[in-house]
């Protein structure tokens, strides 16, 4: 293999390679990336084994070939040459090498073969559809912060996505939850989309998928299986096995006769939640909410180290109420809000609450309160 | 005591206190910070029975009193009080606590006696000088880098300031080192620092010094004893005990006879050490350096990783040579350069090599070398 690319197009195609990469591991190859260069194009593809990246860029192929290298290496020493450089790979079979020179740099790495590399074997997907980068990324990123980091619920371990029904019609759903809060954010269901199976996208892969669906304009394949499932842009394919096991039954979760509204500043909420909790104790980070007429007061006691309160004028109509929550979670899902006012849902201060933005239903947030 | 303070000014004074308050404690009063109001003058004291420092404010006392409250947990509420913000601080002695109301938000905080908090005895100090802050920075700044770390040597754990003879007549002289290379940075002597007795200033207190000679346009008055040094701006005073040791004979490791002389961009210099670098084991970092006529070849050679090689246009008319360093070595005195090219001298491979910015000699790297 020998090709010649320009340095800032192979630090790109490498970044998501060296990200799946496991630091620690047990299998050598595993820390490996192989390149495979052809016609005029080089793909860098790395696994852990239950997740698999493949990156194509353009490239001068003087000569096609494939070889395996250190990805974190090489990804190191390509960040660090000039911005601008031009570079060429050349591997050495002879030597078991593959040579990196760029101006007056030569690096050479020793390379494993790529036989040994474990490429995913290729699945037959039951559901193909496409949507765009932003939908996507909207359904993972505001579902992410209540994925369960609890490994004993391994079910709970990743974002539960699947067809259903919402406010408008049929959707395609993201749910993800650890038992305290849950998430579940609604898209509109994307042509072809229907019949998929439903599939628990694991905590990692909806990392990595996040730099897929950077570009705004793009739109990502999709592709569904009983047991895997595939993004890919013209550049990026990511393919990932999904958590085998069955996302527990949600809907029973989110209260649907909750009453009591009180709608807030998101923003304001989220401060004044901020500062009440510096005093609560680190275990329990419980805060009070005390609700009446367009007042909302905030407080903490602690018995070793304080107290605090704050007061915030609201929208609340019903009845008094006082009700606790774990301060992290109520900043969490505040800050999922970035259009409108918070609107919560109380009924008793021993049930569930429902957060959503504004009347907006595509975006619905659960939080179990805490006795305070 | 109750006092009205502006939240950014009291947001200043209490930031270096509560960094200098040690984290994990035994000792309950030691995570306090004790404020005392009187005039119209707040001070806010902190220590680790090494470290005090005072930090004083203005304010409006409308009682003045004193009491000790948590600096961490006071600091966090005062950072996430809205910017403008009035700060009002009361002290209830019959409740012990300490109220802190802003706008719509009152914490209270559980005190602990002003009695209790252990204030550092005040010495006599042998010599008291003054000196601008970026004279004290630069002396400080540059050595800190080569304080050990290692707790058995516990004499090297921090910069040497003494009184000594440089190029140019008398000087303040900085010396840090951990045996396997050392900074030595001089000054022109201030006035009434002559017969100031050597001291060791510990690695802490040089790293809370920084933030007293942030102030381009400060004077610092500094007050030296055998065994405690102060360091002083109108608001600030930073005292702390001086490490109870003997600094070795630092002279005779500062190579005098070094010949070889190479001139190099230091920065293209450290940007070749840090890719070559890459390839380096962990373990030993090793980089050799062949020098040949105005040609400097850089280069790693890991059997298990593999292998870099770069060549540098520099100024060197002496015979070829061959030397080893560990690349953070080269790499922290090559950052220490920021005007002209960097100067090594070197003898033989074996020997200490020198380095120094130009022809400057008012700071001066050491570095051992080693096999490779």
């Amino acid at each position: 293999m020998k090709i010649s690319i320009e340095r800032a197009t192979l630090l790109k195609a490498l970044a998501q390679a060296q990200s799946v990469v496991e630091r620690r591991n047990t299998i050598p190859i595993l820390a490996n990336v192989l390149i495979e260069a052809e016609g005029n194009t080089v793909s860098f593809r790395a696994t852990d084994l239950d997740i698999e990246v493949v990156d194509r860029a353009p490239a001068m192929v003087e000569r096609p070939g494939a070889t395996t290298v250190s990805a974190v290496m090489l990804h190191e020493i390509i960040r660090k040459l000039p911005d601008g450089a031009l570079v060429a790979l050349t591997e050495d079979a002879a030597s078991g090498r593959l040579t990196i020179a760029a101006g007056k740099s030569t690096f050479s790495l020793a390379t494993l073969p790529r036989e040994d590399f474990p490429v995913m074997a290729s699945s037959e997907y039951s559901s193909n559809f496409a949507a765009p980068a932003p939908v996507l990324r909207r359904l993972f990123d505001k579902a992410k912060f209540a994925i369960s980091t609890e490994e004993t619920r391994y079910y709970l371990n990743g974002v539960y996505m699947h067809v259903s029904t919402g406010d408008v019609g049929a959707v395609l759903r993201c749910v993800a939850t650890d038992g305290h809060r849950l998430a579940r954010i609604d898209a509109p269901l994307p042509e072809g989309a229907q019949g998929m199976p439903g599939v628990i996208v694991p905590r990692k892969t909806v990392n990595e998928l996040k730099k897929l669906l950077d570009d705004d304009s793009a739109e990502i394949a999709v592709s569904v299986s009983e047991t895997k499932v595939r993004f890919a842009t013209p550049a990026i394919t990511l393919t990932s096995k999904v958590i085998d096991g069955t996302f527990p039954d949600y809907t029973r979760v989110i209260p649907t006769g909750n009453t009591r509204r009180l709608e807030v500043d998101a923003t304001e909420f989220a401060k004044a939640v901020d500062r009440v909790a510096t005093v609560s104790s680190e275990r329990s980070r419980a805060v009070k909410l005390a609700l009446d007429e367009d007042r909302l007061i905030l407080s903490v006691n602690a018995p070793d180290s304080g107290a605090a309160e704050e007061e915030l004028a609201v929208a609340y109509g019903d009845e008094r109420l006082e009700i606790g929550f774990n301060a992290k979670y109520l900043l969490e899902i505040a800050s999922q809000v970035d259009r409108e006012n918070a609107v919560f849902l109380f009924n008793s201060s021993g049930d569930p609450t429902l957060m959503r933005e504004g009347n907006d239903m595509s975006a619905v947030y659960v939080v179990m309160p805490m006795r305070v």
